[in-house]
């Protein structure tokens, strides 16, 4: 399985902006984030970039279609090893169908591999799981969450 | 609900090596990690303070008994929020009866909260999720994990 012709994978970069939100918010709210917020954003990944690794696929004409994030935590366990966090997926609607989302999660995956990452772990709902068992995991528990917005 | 008399909850520090690492092998395999690597990592920590927040309940002695962290991670989603992952909580065994999970992750709760999180996640085996629950967390779907080990 392959990228379509002239699309890539890449960090994400300030002049994504539009395309960034736009595609997000297919997840989730994105909420009221300006320019100069999305930059100063981008500003901390890149001054912490042992630790955030914000990847996007781009169509031929440079335009994002999916985003996703793979969070690097250092760890004490397991000999100081790594766990790695992988965050917020999203792939354009009109861009189902391509395989984005299991390459993405494929790149992702190979980023933890290679800077150490004992395991990767992510939280789905469970009409997903079927999905992320294609893309190499397993069902490994419960996700639980306290909310405060 | 209180800590017992003497107790008390701070940031995990270097003199605490044999005892974290004594609490956290309670929950998993911690490996072979010397005194200069721990220190090493409590200093990798300490410099991304406002993403890793390791804490421990010491006794009256001040010796390690409950250990446990947040993780603070940046996004975009939300208006640029962020969401805190409690990792690695672990209570010594001759502890137990004493609620000392329950107020080690109240702590780490309220400093997600405090720190700007709009919400707060952790993953856990379905056998714990009473335990969770009664900390205000609820179901919200499925770990899944690919391991590398």
């Amino acid at each position: 399985m392959s990228l379509p012709s002239g699309y890539s994978i890449r960090p994400v970069k300030a002049s994504d902006y539009k395309r960034y939100l736009e595609v997000l918010s297919v997840l989730t709210s994105v909420g009221d984030v300006s320019p100069s917020q999305f930059e100063k954003l981008l500003d901390h990944w890149a001054a912490n970039s042992l630790i955030y690794f914000p990847r996007v696929i781009a169509d031929a004409e440079d335009n994002v279609v999916a985003t996703g994030m793979i969070v690097v935590e250092q760890k004490l366990i397991h000999g100081c090893s790594k766990v790695g966090h992988i965050e917020d997926i999203a792939v354009d609607k009109s861009q189902q169908g391509k395989s984005l989302g299991f390459l993405l999660i494929s790149h992702l995956n190979s980023i933890g591999e290679k800077e150490g990452c004992y395991k990767i772990i992510l939280d789905c709902s469970p009409k997903n799981t079927g999905f992320y068992e294609k893309c190499g995991y397993k069902d490994s528990g419960v996700q639980m969450a306290i909310r405060y917005d």
